[in-house]
């Protein structure tokens, strides 16, 4: 079975992403970080049930000492203050100090949350990432981004703190809603588009055996998807500049995500449907040829994601992305594709983003 | 008028520390920082009143695009997750973003909450420090150390992060109640006692003028102080080893302040009174003659602070502080002297600890 290990360079805070089938129950993995020590698993009620038990035999097992579970609801709306504060509850309660290890267990809302609680809690306790979907597993494993949501405002409070290890164990994808799976696929296209035109070619041809969850191809492209990100990240670890092209897509996506109400779309559903758009903005450009821009939309389409924006109207789409976070001093940046892999942030003439948003079909 | 800049040496986190009487009225000092930027002064119903608008129509001369205040109410009560809240309020209500400077201007707790906030709000925007008080000139505006309170413990939600500038006005120093004053002189003591017996001789030698609040003294040991702080930190930024013997008298008064009650001795006050328990250890265990540890008990009785703890019983005492988050793997490791000028971390027998409390008065 194939199985990676990938380093995050980031300096004194480089560490390793272990990806492959399994690895939750290989208990090596865990000791060097985990013999001897108290551990907190922060994880919730769809996960929990899964997979605390396992990672649990596997953390004692490895050594250590005591293993507490904090189990957090599920969702994105609870991606807040009250809920985060259960995990300190639950830290202070057990009497836990600086030197505990805290899991997260589960995709990309406990990845964040329990890495904002880990670089909080005393300021800053070792943290290991278990991600359990696909897209956390290409995403959000690497980059240290962690953080909870405002009521004003998306992942508006946070740190960047990187974790001691992140196992990446395939295996938790066989649980995983056909939905998220999809999900997780948009930021491996985009990872292609952006950056690696043969491993767009891999990921388009591979569409289905990847939709079946194949264990090794699954591993390969976790594997592929997190290289990229790193190499970006590693440039540019507290996103100043080139870390910006990693929001390929997410322009439009935040304007649908907002526009339709949070929850109605998936994340990774709105990012697809905005790498269409933002394609469809670059042919308008010169930036893309029509056929590179057709075939990213069927790209998408493959990996089951929407294509077409929702009908919210071209001044409403304008107007959420004029207040979207990335939008800098007045003027919005776009990131924009040089061909299939390459990409770089660009303002855009207001008239084509409004052409395309409107022959798209996102109506007027 | 003396005035002093002294630089923080933490690598590519470096900052100056500006020390000065009338230091708020001087724009050119915030210019660099400021200009062309949106400003949010975040300051308390006390000090707010005294000293926001003098430093509002600083940054606007120094050329900020708008300044905004919020104001936070007054109290270690209040530094907690709700009031800080608030600052996240202010920061999204008026569209703040990740060029936003965060202005602190008060004393500890404002400088530990304005600093979290900073550290937090889109996982960071940059942070000036305004201390008003002699503890927060000399103590939390070198070091990074920001939080605030859980029910179930102080300082326990937090980050370190480092301001980019500390601008410390002696002159605020002439509103400032004798109480905190005395508090303030409580760590200087501290900073000599562990570090430099030729500053205590300092200090010593001119507590009348330092009580009757001269600047130039007042700036000179705030530098000193600052100094002393900057070369423990710039060994050990992340509470690792060194940084330990700054909590000199802080596991006895840490004790005091929590069994009689948050607020009513004040940390200062503790630490006094820790420091001369402390003492008494030390010369028990041969580390400092009789003489050495009777002129450090005079020096903070000279700055009016309580040299004899509270009777809260001995055994309260050793409770409480086997629960401080000092205490490690079940031995309590106290700060202890090593002549007047040098301190190490080192467990202590119990039965001398007791002795030390039985006969400074704490009960039975």
């Amino acid at each position: 079975m194939s199985r990676y290990t990938l380093e995050v360079d980031l300096g004194d805070r480089s560490y390793p992403i272990h990806i492959g089938a399994g690895l939750l129950g290989q208990a090596e993995l865990f000791l060097p970080h985990v013999a001897g020590m108290v551990v907190m698993i922060c994880t919730n009620t769809t996960v929990g049930p899964l997979y605390a038990a396992q990672l649990k035999g596997s953390l004692i097992q490895a050594g250590a000492k005591v293993v507490h579970t904090v189990i957090l609801p599920d969702g994105e709306e609870f991606k807040d203050w009250p809920t985060l504060q259960l995990v300190f509850d639950a830290l202070l309660q057990h009497h836990c100090d600086r030197k505990t290890v805290l899991v997260a267990l589960g995709g990309g809302v406990i990845g964040d949350m329990g890495g904002f609680a880990a670089s909080a809690f005393m300021r800053g306790i070792p943290f290991i990432q278990v991600p359990t979907t696909l897209l956390s597993q290409v995403d959000s494993s690497v980059g240290g981004k962690t953080g909870i949501n405002h009521p004003l405002g998306k992942n508006m409070i946070g740190a960047f703190y990187q974790p001691q290890m992140v196992v990446t164990d395939i295996s938790t994808l066989n649980t995983l809603p056909d939905r998220e799976l999809s999900c997780g696929l948009a930021e491996i296209i985009k990872h292609g588009a952006i950056a690696d035109s043969a491993y767009l070619d891999m990921v388009e041809a591979n569409m289905p055996s990847l939709l079946n969850r194949d264990p090794g191809l699954l591993a390969q492209v976790v594997k592929r998807s997190c290289e990229i990100k790193a190499d970006v990240v590693s440039k540019d670890e507290r996103e100043g500049g080139i870390r910006a092209i990693l929001n390929f897509g997410h322009t439009f996506g935040h304007a649908i995500e907002a526009g339709m109400g949070y929850g109605q779309w998936y994340h990774g559903e709105a990012v697809g449907c905005g790498m269409v758009i933002a394609a469809d903005l670059c042919r308008r450009m010169g930036r893309l040829t029509a056929a590179e821009s057709a075939r990213l939309t069927k790209v998408v389409i493959d990996a089951r994601l929407p294509a077409l924006p929702p009908r919210m109207g071209v001044d409403r789409f304008m107007e959420l992305m004029a207040h979207d976070k990335k939008a800098d001093s007045g003027s919005i940046k776009y990131v924009l594709l040089n061909g299939l892999g390459g990409a770089s942030t660009s303002p855009a003439d207001d008239t084509l983003v409004r052409q395309t948003l409107q022959e798209l079909g996102a109506g007027d």
